[in-house]
């Protein structure tokens, strides 16, 4: 697996929340892509981005259960029951508002990755994808996200 | 990268739609993941799988543009542009539902992933995690998507 691009961010630490106004760019690359594989994305509004946590190590995979963010307030969970970047094969899965497409050039708002980190897919996000009926989540994972999106 | 599991699906053949009523299992790999690493799991209606499209040869990856499905009655989308699985990294990310959790075995609907597809992560979804503000998507892809998860 190759990266398809890398994501240009201000941010460059590790951080968990506030992702809702960071404004990064993707740059796609020209040995991976052509050109053209960018035509008509900008009928879209949003994307999904598929990631690497590239600064993961080996040593900080989780492949049993932990309290997310090492909170004792919020139960343990296992790995597949989080969304954590500490997990087996290191893929982050992201929504992201596309906010405009220059060739092999995207800016994206709200894009939860940090300067430098490698973009393994980007697809258009469809609502038919959308989960169908009714979702239901424990409450620490609401909590979890209280900030994650805000200003 | 290593696969945490593969599906067992009854869908045994490369299909486009029609996935909205099928039932399959996600055997997770005890080589990958310790037994708690679903714990707390089965508190989440849907999951967000990530997965490989490994029927799909080198020489069949697009890195351009072309019609979707093929189909000359829709416009010529970049690949970037579209979700087919001829794709840079062969990548596959979707969303069902989570029906039953017994440790490392997972029983899920309408994933859209054929019989003997290694799976590379499983998260929950959160409803946070869905795009903010209006959804916006060409004419095209809602037909190519009108009979996806119908019966």
């Amino acid at each position: 697996m190759k990266p398809i691009g890398v994501v240009r961010s201000p941010r460059t630490e590790v951080v968990d929340d506030h992702w809702g106004d960071v404004v990064a760019t993707i740059e796609l690359s020209p040995q991976e892509l052509e050109p053209s594989a960018t035509d008509g994305l900008a009928e879209f509004s949003h994307l999904e981005v598929v990631f690497l946590f590239d600064r993961v190590t080996d040593a900080m995979i989780v492949r049993g259960a932990r309290h997310p963010r090492d909170n004792p307030d919020w139960p343990v969970a296992g790995v597949l029951a989080q969304r954590g970047k500490n997990r087996p094969n290191r893929l982050g899965v992201s929504r992201c508002e596309l906010v405009a497409v220059e060739g092999l050039t995207l800016t994206v708002r709200a894009l939860d990755a940090i300067d430098g980190t490698p973009v393994l897919d980007i697809k258009p996000y469809l609502v038919e994808f959308a989960p169908r009926g009714d979702v239901r989540q424990p409450a620490w994972s609401a909590e979890l996200m209280s900030a994650y999106y805000s200003s």
